[in-house]
């Protein structure tokens, strides 16, 4: 398998309010009265990674976190990587913690692939001290320096999908960044420096991966839909350049029409997979309705935690297997053709749009 | 289990074009060459329903209503509420006919707690005889009055969520009161007054119910979606005030998102239970994706017969059992956790919320 | 059964690239890394077609392509449509190529009846020659002339359905059609006079059913979205005229609400049927949540390829037995009321919306 967007594990043992937060998008504290261990995810990691570290299935949330301190971090981290299955991972790299590609590969002991963030890129070029006027020359350097198998766009979170689907003009993009440079450029929020940015990701010619739908609370989910890209779509399609919505929950029926009409167009239910544990299966069943095969892929999503790489190979290898198998018995579909498919997703498609072969 | 969202029941008998316009969310005419029977609703009534009047599953519609007559809505509610297993209902009193508190109480034979309407205690103010620039502080005065566990908003049906989500200013809302109560005050539709409700009600600390999404014609469906909200949600965050968006059917899976990402949310799919009849096992399979255990609560939203009361809470048990029996049997859960979850959202959420212990 | 919205054959054997271009909604060309058989679509025909063209199930779309070569296009409709089992077609006739009403019926050996579509009308009008000040009154005479027994509009692929829900008033749309005629008067895409044709329908008292949602990628999807017509809906209902929601999907449940609330409203999810195949049962039971049953109907929409005609019904009729299968073997239903039902949506709610007996 290939997991076509994950990011690093925390080089850390987690305290449990720390683990606790990993396991949900939500950026406020877990309340008093309340437990993440108690959600599909929290379910989820007791039933099929509590083996993983020699417990029974479906462990209490303290007997996992201990024997998970124990461990520690390291073993932890191999010992889930080994469990997932996953031949290939392709880490985006634009968060600010968690383990680099070098030590993330050394780890896991199989290939790494980058992907790099358009955003994090652009607020480094602007930390290193840049003049306004400079900005989109030194950016499109910068993003042609990095090796990377592909690029991300967070332009869901810092802004959302409803804007301008042209690219913007240089003499815009030089007053926006003056603005930007005034005020510190710290997080870059501004939707003029945001279409810069992702429009220089496609003349760069990798494929792009957006955040897409469900996520944590910075993003309003409704202006994340996307559809809201129908537009930006079109406009990129003569350019050649493979666009990848990512997770896409609840909308993901919604990307699916989209990876049906344009052929530039891909998408994944990842992130979405790990967050609903045992409903998983479910989503993944909806996923398959409209897209052609070779035009969905699997993400993991993960983030600080091994646990959620295991997991979301693990969940994504049953829900297909439901999914598939219930097409088989029911005469749809033939085995051969089931095995083919899940191939497809689980590998092929990713290694065709990367070029990792 | 808490029923946190109920209406009383109408003290008479219907007959069947009314008994009928009860049976579902449309307040036109049935046309003459349909009945509301026809319909997952109907089926439903006939299937868990017929029982309790002493016919067989199925009972055709004549006969339920024939025997219904005989017994009188008297015996008829006794027995649908034995028969719900509800311990416990949040009544909410802002329609105009159905029996009150008291008397449902007396009739249901189990404690009932009133859940205030802040749109119709705003127009019983202004009924009563008030100064525009007295109307805030006898609208507060009034609420403070209301010995409730809870408030309810219908600005979905009167406005929408595409409202400003900051409070009004008190010019505003004094300007806002003067043109309605010139008007005659009579069914409050104007976005500031609704908005100023709204945060009055925030401001008695009250948990707020908000009626969200499905619901008859009044309302503009894509209006209330809860992602609307969002901004609203986050403003009332510090204010530490419970949000419960009720029903939420087709945007359920939004409405989970906002209960995983922000602490002071949460959501049921009542009303949808009642609506989808045997297609609601799916409904609440779907409700469990994304939010953490903790966040969903049970509401049947039973309006008019006391039917409702009992088939919420029939298909709620069916359709949970159904989801979490499949979990269980899939091995992704342990039994005892699905027993709990299912006491959480049937009971132990709403008592917390509403503080009822 | 009544297929209520379908369109003809293409009279020709198409090339291998030409079938695979029927297999989807996308009007791009296939990309040469991948094939439309590989699809829920693609599947569904090799499953279910290639019996009828005395192949076994699952066939490789070379051999598919052979035999049905072999057989020619004529003999392939005829064994397409006798599979089907459906009795009456009603054949929407705006699309520039495929066979007429006549030869349709000949093949089919059964009662085909004539659906107009609103902008091919218009379109031919100004064809013929005619001032912007004809141009309504012209209209208005040919949609007369035209024997049919119900109307459609694609509005949902020229404009979207954000358009203004008043009818245009009459020097508006001479207006309108003086700029479009001295455009040369090609593919109407101006709201005014899109909304002239839709309102001159109404007038014109047949049915009208409407694109609504998935389609090809003219359309921009979120604002196909059924629930953006609520206030034109509320406009026309006090015409009489019934409207039918056609599709819908990934909206269909959005169409359901509208079709339980509105008297006039109907709905569908053909064309969803065929294209999630193997899924569309998932779809179906998703249909029949929250509509009266007297609500929704059965169409195929299919497009050039005899092959959907079958296929619709074949997996419609699949898809319904499973639905109500589940709900009869769990006790929810009574296997009277599932083939009443299915009954009703197969057949007797199309004769009595189109009046057809």
């Amino acid at each position: 398998m290939v997991d076509h967007h994950a990011h690093g594990v925390l080089p850390a043992d987690p305290g449990r309010a720390e683990f606790e937060g990993l396991l949900t998008e939500s950026d406020r504290a877990v309340p008093p009265w309340m437990t993440q261990f108690d959600s599909p995810l929290g379910f989820a990691v007791r039933r099929w990674c509590a083996p993983v570290l020699g417990l029974a299935p479906h462990a209490a949330p303290e007997e996992y976190l201990a024997v998970r301190g124990t461990l520690g971090w390291n073993e932890v981290t191999r010992r889930m990587l080994d469990a997932s299955g996953v031949g290939c991972v392709l880490l985006e790299t634009g968060l600010d913690s968690g383990l680099g590609v070098a030590e993330f590969a050394g780890l896991a002991g199989r290939p790494v692939h980058e992907v790099v963030r358009l955003e994090a890129v652009l607020e480094e070029v602007a930390e290193s001290g840049v003049s306004a006027a400079e900005l989109p020359s030194r950016f499109r350097e910068a993003l042609a320096s990095r090796s990377a198998v592909g690029l991300k766009s967070i332009i869901a979170y810092r802004y959302g999908f409803d804007f301008d689907p042209e690219p913007p003009g240089e003499a815009e993009v030089v007053r926006a960044a003056g603005a930007w440079l005034r005020q510190g450029a710290t997080r870059v929020s501004d939707p003029v420096l945001l279409r810069f940015a992702l429009w220089a990701g496609v003349e760069r010619g990798l494929p792009i991966q957006l955040h897409t739908a469900y996520g944590d609370p910075d993003l309003e989910l409704h202006r994340c839909d996307p559809l809201l890209l129908t537009r930006f779509i079109k406009n990129v399609e003569p350019r050649g350049v493979d666009l990848l919505l990512l997770h896409c929950y609840p909308f993901h029926r919604n990307a699916a029409y989209l990876a049906q009409v344009f052929p530039h167009v891909h998408f994944d239910v990842g992130l979405a997979i790990n967050h609903t544990g045992a409903r998983s299966a479910a989503v993944i069943a909806e996923s398959l309705e409209l897209a052609p095969f070779a035009k969905a892929l699997y993400s993991s999503d993960a983030w600080g935690l091994p646990e959620l790489h295991h997991l979301g190979a693990r969940l994504w290898r049953s829900g297909m297997s439901r999914a598939l198998a219930h097409h088989v018995e029911s005469g749809d579909w033939s085995f051969d053709d089931a095995v083919r498919v899940a191939r497809m997703i689980g590998r092929h498609n990713a290694e065709r749009v990367y070029r990792l072969r």
